[in-house]
């Protein structure tokens, strides 16, 4: 991938500001919306079985979040995935918490199965629990012995080629060292820092900013998931780089707003570190 | 409107800590809470349809915000309108998304058809797609071709003026240039900044300051109205005073709140620019 | 209680990483997923009936707030409530605005009564509504009338040695002084600040910190509550000792944040006022 392409991405959803429909959870979605006002999306959120066709075909792309699921909020998501899928607009999905329920193992399976999914993205955990593999989870985060490594690197890779293969979808499993990928390649993302999990939904703005690349690149999609990713780490790295000794994770938080907000392509260009696997 | 009459409906408010009930979207809620905090009222949120008519009876202003509706939400909030109107309890109503949807706009207008709503505010594409003028619409966004500027100004008074008549409600039309408008009076506030646009919830909160307002004055909802609008503007000029170069939406968010929480009487006097159209 | 024993609490949740299970509000929910992350815990929000169980199961604790009840959250909490007793999980019960509806007194009511609840805490208001005592409420505030004061301290304290009695939980009752108690002895915690009040959230974070301090000390749910309680006060005031004056209720949130992020078992113990009433 060369480095111009990710500033590129961030440029389009700038200049073309993509509406993305968000079905997602109460916990971080004002965050979710935030994220993508700061990127230069717009950001609109329906749950309702009855509104959310609607909703979808307004929109550039649409996001699937099952952190805090509901019997109304599935419906609702299979009515969107259905949509979407007919007016082929790109469609992310984040499976919160697949592995630590049977319902959302189920859920998110069914997503994934059912609808043809342009980005899957989850830490490794989750997505293991999705292909069928053996996994552990601790809740909504990543099992530690799930966590992607330098030495495990190549197995992760090809792992995420596979289920990218058997799915279509460009698949991002992101950790302390983010592996995106699709059928024919791998890359590794080494951006981010270890204060974007102390904070809630870095994840669920990451899979929200995926929409909008999606939605301002819906042919390249591996191409906007780089640049997803890469944008959230160096923006995370941006912000950590304002911390004092009295500020915390609300600071964080605010400050990782900040850098999206004001990310620029040439910044996301210098300090992008992806390479392929 | 003297300028003291918007000093002295911040003051009211300040002095009597009105009670909001609010029904409103799961994507702002946080928001909408602490702004009524900020201005020195008090929050309280319900949409069980069985615990909103108790929760409506103990406030002094019910506000209604359909961002994020469902079937559940559209039953609390008849069940709630009915209960504010048989109290004779100030009423605000958000329409937010309305010719986005057709269950938004159906909703939104029969809230609007079947109760004395206080105060209807949203952006001219919301607001016409209730007035059941042609209007287009970007999801919860205005629409570009629907902006209040100077060179429509007169008509868009003239169309928020007809709405007031027929619907007896105070109608404020909120962009970069609001409108406020009863049947006999229309003003334009040009107060307030761009970054608004760039965080979610602005609109939201400014519905749930109308219901502060409106709680503390429920005798003069144009008053009332023209305080709430003028606030938030002059709160959001403050909190941009404020932006460093490395600040963005995250620190603007706060930074708004705190312009809230510090407003002054006199600050809100010396700042509002009200004028007659 | 010996000062460090508050100390050695928040050293064990630092070391232990609850998982805390909280079927809450969604005004709040954001708030209290990053105060359990900034305290060294882990949030996980679940409110589908079909799902709590195997998220209860995955837990250290549970956390019931009826902040924004519905029929499907209160069918939630009854399905995690018995769960979390079978699995002998502590669980914490925030019967926020109990008194203020008739759902929420007899919600809050059945769960106390059909479950082993390990904490409780509500404003003074919500826990007389519980106990059955005559109670007015201002919504989800408490009434002034039932301040806790140095007047009313003894009489606070044996009223609530009293329900602890009777239900078999600690009761915490906040407020500009705190009160908790079990069945044989009663503290009283002067610690927090008046900002506390003029920011959402701050109750329900600390239920959900009463969760992560018990799901670290199980044995202990007296030192649990009165080390979460201490550590919450205690933050607020460092919180507030950042206070600038173009600052309001927007920093604070984030300050609160911070020095919950910052706390230190020595911070804690220097600065917290317990004593036994």
């Amino acid at each position: 991938m060369e480095p111009f392409a990710l500033g590129r991405a961030l440029s389009s959803v700038r200049e073309s500001t993509p509406l993305v429909h968000c079905i997602t959870n109460y916990v971080t979605v004002n965050d979710c919306a935030n994220a993508l006002l700061a990127l230069g999306a717009s950001p609109i959120m329906s749950n309702e079985p009855q509104d959310v066709e609607d909703i979808t075909a307004l929109c550039n792309a649409l996001v699937l979040n099952i952190g805090t699921l509901n019997q109304q909020t599935i419906a609702a998501m299979q009515a969107s995935a259905a949509k979407a899928e007919e007016l082929q607009h790109p469609l992310v999905l984040d499976p919160v918490g697949a592995g630590a329920s049977h319902l959302r193992t189920r859920t998110a399976s069914d997503l994934l199965d059912g609808y043809s999914i342009s980005i899957l993205r989850g830490n490794m955990s989750e997505v293991k629990a999705l292909a069928g593999a053996s996994a552990t989870t601790r809740g909504v985060d990543a099992d530690p012995s799930d966590a992607v490594t330098e030495e495990n690197l190549s197995v992760s890779a090809a792992f995420a080629q596979k289920l990218a293969a058997r799915t279509g979808a460009v698949v991002a499993i992101t950790g302390a060292i983010d592996v995106v990928a699709d059928a024919s390649r791998a890359f590794a993302i080494r951006n981010g820092c270890a204060l974007m999990g102390r904070i809630t939904g870095t994840g669920c703005m990451l899979s929200a900013l995926l929409g909008a690349f999606a939605g301002a690149r819906p042919d390249v999609p591996l191409e906007a998931a780089l640049a997803a990713v890469a944008a959230m780490g160096v923006a995370g790295e941006q912000a950590a780089a304002r911390m004092t000794a009295v500020d915390g994770s609300g600071s964080f938080r605010v400050y990782l707003m900040d850098a999206l907000f004001n990310l620029s392509a040439a910044v996301l260009e210098e300090h992008a570190k992806v390479s392929r696997i």
